[in-house]
């Protein structure tokens, strides 16, 4: 067992504590790969590789099935390993019976019939619903973390700088996808981050807009959104590049409105801080969007945390009551977008320290 | 809005009138998209793209946020699609509400915390857990559907045809991956179904191996598991090749277990009718393994239905009741491991017919 997850296993057994709890039962897939290294996805979304009861009295187990059996044993102390089979939850009712009365679970994660099914195995077992105990580790990153994830951003940004040269009118949105996952997957990343959009004038509208057969016009925009795992940890950029003719009036709303949203950008990295709430940075690029009567534009949250999952704690939304601290990583991205005509954003990654935020 | 999910949600609205409910509530994304043509993924597994509603008095609605919105409004009723924030929970119980009395969730895939939200905020209606309604439908394919599948199959035969001569001795398990994916991509599929598997030697003695920097070896076994999607629908096929010199005793031990395995493939494909249970399917297999002492070294299930997900309906465990039907489409892939050795395993996809299965 690497010392870097014991580590934060002990940090999380502090938090457990402060919650009184005896255990915490940990599914989310990168919060389990967060503690103990052991598989960073599941097999897919409605299907769990395993479980780790993480125990206040630190004899923790991990619980998978015996398709992972092996590769559980090269990581972990081979006599805290449960090998379950279709009953699962009766084998991991047992783990949590034997650690004491109060057991955590993450609420955000667990269906509700795994939940039914262990709460009647797990009798004499109070089990409580929690949200985000190991995920308020993971949003601060240490420092080999924050090395991944610069690496990450650098494999991004020479994506960012080869990319524009890519989009040739006539060429699809869809092919150009497929250039960017060669380029990050032939220089060192394991896989995308998540699936990258390249989307063309009206279809820019569209902020999570699915790539296609669009091809890329003699004149007009291109929205580039893409990202990739490199040692584990994502990065996540975006740019609008204009191809073609310049001058016409497509190309003057198009300059216009790209100079808001980097003015909106930079009034928020500029002047967030630790100690700042989530929405208040949200609302720092809001405010230029609002100045220029485009306000209504801007329909998505100016950023969200980055590390072993693309989108993580804190969120920058309207909503967010989340804190900064130094050492979290976070994306600014705000955009405009015109249904019909097309949309813009550009993104950068910073981390937030004592004094401000560090563009990545 | 296609008339191929409309008949869907009529088929899936008699399964309800039989269950009583006055609406589902629809988060799985594969019965989403396979009900509604919507967004066939979720933007990461802990954060979905949208909701379906379908109700019994046939008013059903799609609930996104804004970033899908335009999507949405591309394939469905305007005048029925809900666009909620951060507090999406409550939107989505003032549609239950309008609905009736009785609604059923997806027990296996809501999570705790949402349907906790949803029932405080779903006053006087009585939520209940369902599990399988949409995927009871999704589980016989349709015409157009297994044309779909079989166009996966060929070119994952395509691929299977080609990538034997890729099995060069010194080139990596990871390198071999890569040329998989690009061979999928370059072809016409839009994504992997799943992450490929290639693992050499003792490494193919873990069923779900993670492929590394480990080089295929001067004489030794590859374990290749590959599928993709194409025309939205997964393909999955394993081989086992031996590369190098033949004659010795590594090569003997396999080309007796390669025996086995297809030996045992071939009794389970042969002997499968409608009406079989998916464990006497696992039967069939297990019974030659273990008339041949292996019995202990087939360590998982025979096979799992494919389509819009890699692993669906039906599952042909050692454990599962459900009974095969025409129409159904399921792997068939047994195979022995021997850890610290090596492992094989050989997988067809049938289709269950009236007299029998047809191999893809």
């Amino acid at each position: 067992m690497a010392a870097v997850h014991e580590e934060r296993r002990e940090r999380l057994r502090r938090l457990m504590r402060e919650g009184r709890l005896d255990a915490l039962l940990v599914a989310k897939p990168a919060n389990r790969y967060y503690l103990s290294g052991f598989e960073l996805h599941d097999t897919q979304c409605d299907e769990s590789s395993g479980l780790l009861v993480v125990a206040a009295d630190g004899r923790d187990w991990l619980a998978t099935d015996a398709r992972f059996s092996e590769a559980a044993e090269g990581l972990w102390d081979g006599g805290r390993i449960l090998v379950y089979g279709q009953d699962r939850h009766k084998g991991i009712a047992e783990l949590l019976r034997n650690c004491g009365g109060r057991i955590g679970f993450e609420e955000d994660v667990l269906t509700c019939e795994f939940a039914r099914h262990l709460a009647n195995s797990a009798h004499g077992v109070a089990l409580e619903g929690r949200k985000g105990l190991v995920e308020s580790l993971r949003k601060i990153k240490d420092p080999l973390e924050l090395e991944a994830i610069a690496r990450s951003y650098a494999l991004n940004h020479r994506l960012m700088a080869e990319v524009g040269s890519w989009l040739v009118p006539g060429r699809s949105e869809g092919e150009i996808v497929w250039a960017i996952e060669r380029f990050f997957r032939e220089n060192g990343a394991s896989e995308l981050a998540f699936p990258s959009i390249v989307a063309v004038d009206a279809n820019a509208a569209m902020p999570h807009a699915l790539p296609g057969s669009t091809p890329v016009s003699p004149s007009g925009m291109v929205l580039v959104d893409a990202g990739c795992r490199l040692d584990d940890y994502c990065s996540d950029q975006t740019r609008t590049f204009w191809v073609g003719e310049t001058g016409g009036a497509g190309h003057d709303r198009f300059r216009r409105l790209l100079d808001l949203v980097q003015k909106a950008q930079r009034a928020a990295i500029d002047g967030m801080r630790p100690g700042m709430k989530g929405r208040d940075v949200h609302g720092l690029a809001m405010k230029v969007f609002e100045e220029a009567g485009e306000g209504e534009a801007f329909t998505h949250s100016l950023g969200h945390g980055v590390g072993l999952q693309t989108h993580e704690q804190p969120s920058l939304s309207v909503n967010s009551d989340q804190v900064l601290e130094p050492g979290m990583v976070v994306t600014v991205e705000p955009g405009l977008y015109h249904p019909g005509w097309g949309g813009l954003r550009w993104e950068h990654a910073v981390v937030v320290e004592a004094d401000g935020a560090r563009v990545l």
